[in-house]
């Protein structure tokens, strides 16, 4: 996996802030991988997935923090973002007031229930696409 | 990942025989994951994927047989289930069949272009399941 940081295009951005489930990949401990579908989030170029502590995913990302994301349009599942690269960081900061913010984006309301939320803040290396037009935006 | 095969419900089966698309993650060379979105398919108790020879889901494949996929149910995304298993075999036989019957399924018409098409046959060793309701089925 290149080191570098690859550049999410504007139609990217909008798969990413839209209504839209990303499928978030893990390594489990024996390197086999592990898929299920999250809320997807963006900031700063970094690819956010708010999760909580004692999942798999969060055990998965603390050993090997590399992962995959691929996520379609619901309008047009013909078009998708299908993205490698690596958690830089997982944090409690925020996590509480994004889940919340996710949820209202997804559902129309607050999350149900708190407690132990994460953010991971992806860091996109290497981006692949389809349907996204010739000039990429 | 267990090796005995884990047994594909009725609600699975819904999932896996609709016209929903799965997420199919295999490992890179690296041993990073790598995942794009894939029609889907199921016979005798396995998941089917029809690919390219040549792309990278094959080449993955044949270094290292373990994958994962989750599939949303399209009407219901927060009804979902999501496989480990491993690839027992990749074959051409009946693979352009395959991949017109899943063109008719998802885009109502025959495949536009063919050639070089292979099969997974993936049998599924761990599922998790969301929304299918206390009896599994």
């Amino acid at each position: 996996m290149p080191k570098t940081t690859a550049k999410l295009t504007k139609r990217d951005l909008a798969l990413l802030r839209g209504k839209n489930f990303a499928h978030l990949a893990t390594v489990m401990p024996d390197g086999s991988p592990q898929v299920t579908p999250v809320w997807i989030d963006e900031r700063d170029g970094l690819i956010l997935v708010n999760t909580a502590k004692g999942r798999i995913k969060p055990r998965n990302v603390a050993r090997d923090p590399r992962v995959a994301l691929s996520v379609q349009d619901a309008e047009n599942p013909y078009v998708m973002t299908a993205i490698r690269g690596e958690v830089l960081r997982v944090t409690e900061d925020g996590a509480e007031e994004h889940i919340d913010a996710l949820s209202r984006r997804y559902h129309g309301r607050d999350y149900p229930s708190h407690g132990d939320r994460v953010i991971f803040e992806i860091e996109p290396r290497h981006i692949a696409r389809m349907g996204h037009g010739a000039d990429g935006e």
